[in-house]
């Protein structure tokens, strides 16, 4: 354990920075560079098996984020509906078994063939509420995560922050938050009042940073940066999270083929320089200094 | 002229969409298909000169529904700032020559190494205050139109319709109007009650359609799409415009490396079809049937 760095004591590693690493490795690298806060990917719990998982966690001494991901709600289908249903249930549960306190939600796009958004959006709201339930029951809080619009149809039929809070009006604040992701919102122009209602109803519920790429990657997908290689304002959303009283981790989220294709460990260090440069100052944090 | 075919008699062919064809070929496409309006982008007018283009307009019996584009706004430069001034001047002589009553205004991204979004948005503000009194002498309309917010960064940093209709809103509808593109808009959440609104203020200037295609495009300025082979909601988004009272022409203008591949009588063909079969209903205007 190195301890973290000078201004990177609210960073976490998301483990889709790090797609080539299992748990393990991923748990390694974060504790080798003196993080504090890992947020995990199901593909990368599934694959060593939930109580493996559990025990590699608490092995690393690392404490986790949020998990990614449930959601996919879209479905108008009962067979869909109940596969969704499903699988988010599953996802509660190994968020509480991994003392995840949030399990952020991508709610899906648009059935195949199908236009309707405003039915598609409902169809979410429902889901919704056929798991608040489940995630009081587990002490586990949804995290709704507006995606960036151009996904509004294969991923995300909830495109902003309003939007998401809109959603989770009917619940209470342990139950249901948001996610605010740089690059899903950064473009926003209600971004400012948005994030401020988020303070104020008390839902954020997790803060993820990275860039926003141009130009748009061949697969629009990983067009995600490291910060400071694309186009967002991280001091402009950050100090906007940094209002509402948000003290939590701080991931970063990359999907990116040439991240993905270099050696985890100079990642993880790029990303902490990054972190420390352009989004530690605008936390305003007078602790996160100390290593 | 073969007359418009049944339900397309607003159906309007933007220049655009038959990229590799000159001016005169263009509108002799648009004539022979039986369209009484064509979209003119200027690149097209400017390779035969202004002169010779209101010539070859007025001699093909089309009438100019609007000019595009003109924009690019957001230079904080003082050379950037002439510059752009020049070219809308430009743009707006030039949409007063051709007949066209509406100028489409594309506002800019980001300067290079520029992230500040706000800033930027106030530049245009500042533009739109020294062109409107041109735009006003000319009885040119400018039509403000937000893109989808995956060009925030390189093309517009105006994203939302609601956004649009701020910056309008010091100006006389003669003056300043929107561009409603149902690509750049669909995935809008608030596209119901900012449709509604302009609708209200009285500034729907233009209407334009085409699809949004998944995947999105490698290029992603390539992602429009023929009605129909995407995922917008023709029928929604259409109701929504129809219901303002909009009654001009209905552009569609596609950017489509497939489609400008294609034979350009095919082309319009096909895109009669799809209008009348997705677009022209919705737009409930008992006349749209007549030839």
């Amino acid at each position: 354990m190195a301890g973290s760095p000078a201004g990177t004591s609210r960073l976490a590693l998301n483990t889709a920075t790090t797609k080539a690493l299992t748990l393990e490795q991923a748990l390694r690298v974060a504790a080798d560079a003196g993080l504090t806060h890992v947020g995990l990917w199901r593909d990368r719990v599934e694959e060593v098996g939930l109580e493996a998982a559990v025990d590699l966690v608490r092995a690393s001494g690392l404490a986790v984020s949020t998990l990614c991901r449930g959601g996919f709600l879209t479905a108008a289908d009962p067979d869909g509906i109940a596969h969704a249903l499903a699988d988010n249930r599953k996802a509660i549960e190994q968020a509480a078994a991994l003392g995840a306190p949030v399990l952020v939600l991508v709610v899906g796009g648009l059935p195949p063939g199908d236009t309707d958004l405003a039915a598609a959006r409902g169809r979410v709201a429902d889901r919704l509420a056929d798991l608040v339930p489940v995630a009081r029951e587990h002490g586990v809080q949804l995290a709704l995560e507006p995606l960036h619009p151009m996904y509004v149809a294969d991923r995300a039929v909830l495109s902003t922050l309003g939007q998401a809070l809109d959603l989770a009006a009917p619940y209470a604040p342990s139950e249901v938050g948001v996610c605010v992701d740089t690059f899903h919102v950064f473009w926003d122009p209600q971004l400012p009042e948005q994030v401020a209602r988020a303070g104020r109803e008390q839902r954020v519920a997790t803060y993820q940073v990275c860039d926003f790429n141009l130009p748009i990657a061949a697969d629009a997908l990983l067009s995600r940066g490291m910060m400071g290689d694309g186009v967002v304002d991280f001091a402009a959303v950050t100090r906007l999270v940094a209002a509402t009283g948000y003290a939590g981790p701080v991931e970063v989220e990359i999907f990116n083929a040439e991240i993905w294709a270099a050696p985890a460990a100079q990642v993880v260090a790029t990303m902490q320089e990054r972190f420390a440069e352009l989004v530690a100052p605008a936390l305003e944090q007078p602790g996160s200094a100390a290593a």
